[in-house]
């Protein structure tokens, strides 16, 4: 089996619930869209926040809509590190567990409780194009790239459903380590 | 052929010759050894130096010792890019065609023309441990990690040596991209 995915660098970036985004930015607030992302109906907002750990500050994390559910913060362990939090590897959206942090916007700041993850490497893919891979929701794969120092990546994640566009996330430390730049292709090599 | 390597992950530092220690620290001066480092003759010094780059400054650079033959900066790629250096992966030592940088020392400051490099992952090994592992100086091997989310790294370069003592190094990427830590095992997996 070989099918290729195209990557896509997850810079350090947050989602907001609307509560939280209110509290942030003022009541009423919504978010303002300046980019659409790969994956359908996500986008960057203009909106930005200051995480603010107890060893430093990460400024300026760009906002992805729509808002969620609930609050998550996601890093880089570099990033992690330079502000002195301990955040786990997650999947988005399992919470449970994870640590708070605060956060510092234009109208005001809130001390989430939970939601900071250093996000589990995973591969997005449509419907029909997990069927091309010969993959589905939830599996675990290798994933070999072809940057300026080949990595394998072991046992990432596959997203698959209709909501989702092919595309393999990995966040800043994955992408350099493997000098890999956005849009360079890497390959499912074992399921 | 299975053997295992214990992992050192090098934060980002820098190597001086006497020239620009001098430079930076002053006329006569001497680095501090504060620390031993696993490879035989090799120190943390108590000295440190501020990277200079047109977007940002990174602090506190530690020197390591003894003095070189030629000053070397050593980021990983995060690191590089925050400060806007467009640094390239080099062997160590291996300097022609790589830029320069300013460094700011207690004593002075100085513009290096060349030797700010993002560090090719190697291994280390004497000659007595290279023999065991089946492995010649300058060959490249694929090694595989067991951290919290594991990874293979191809390409790897073997320094085989009586000077070396078995190590793998990797940068804060690698290691982050790995979840490893200082002392975990990696295993060389292929020639």
């Amino acid at each position: 089996m070989s099918y290729k995915v195209e990557i896509g660098i997850s810079n350090k970036h947050l989602h907001l619930s609307q509560e939280d985004l209110e509290k942030l930015f003022g009541a009423g607030h919504e978010l303002t869209p300046v980019k659409d992302l790969k994956q359908p109906g996500q986008f960057a907002s203009e909106e930005k926040v200051d995480v603010v750990g107890h060893k430093g500050t990460l400024k300026g994390l760009r906002v992805l809509g729509p808002v969620r559910p609930e609050t998550q913060v996601e890093l880089a362990m570099t990033d992690a590190r330079a502000i002195g939090i301990d955040a786990p590897i997650r999947e988005s959206g399992v919470l449970d567990g994870t640590p708070g942090i605060k956060l510092l916007g234009p109208g005001g700041e809130i001390d989430i409780e939970k939601g900071v993850i250093i996000a589990l490497r995973h591969i997005h893919l449509s419907e029909a194009q997990a069927k091309d891979a010969d993959v589905v929701d939830k599996e675990l794969v290798d994933v070999k790239t072809t940057g300026s120092r080949p990595v394998i990546f072991e046992d990432v994640l596959i997203r698959a459903g209709n909501k989702y566009e092919r595309e393999m996330h990995l966040d800043t430390d994955e992408a350099n380590a493997a000098g890999v730049k956005n849009d360079d292709l890497a390959e499912i090599i074992k399921k």
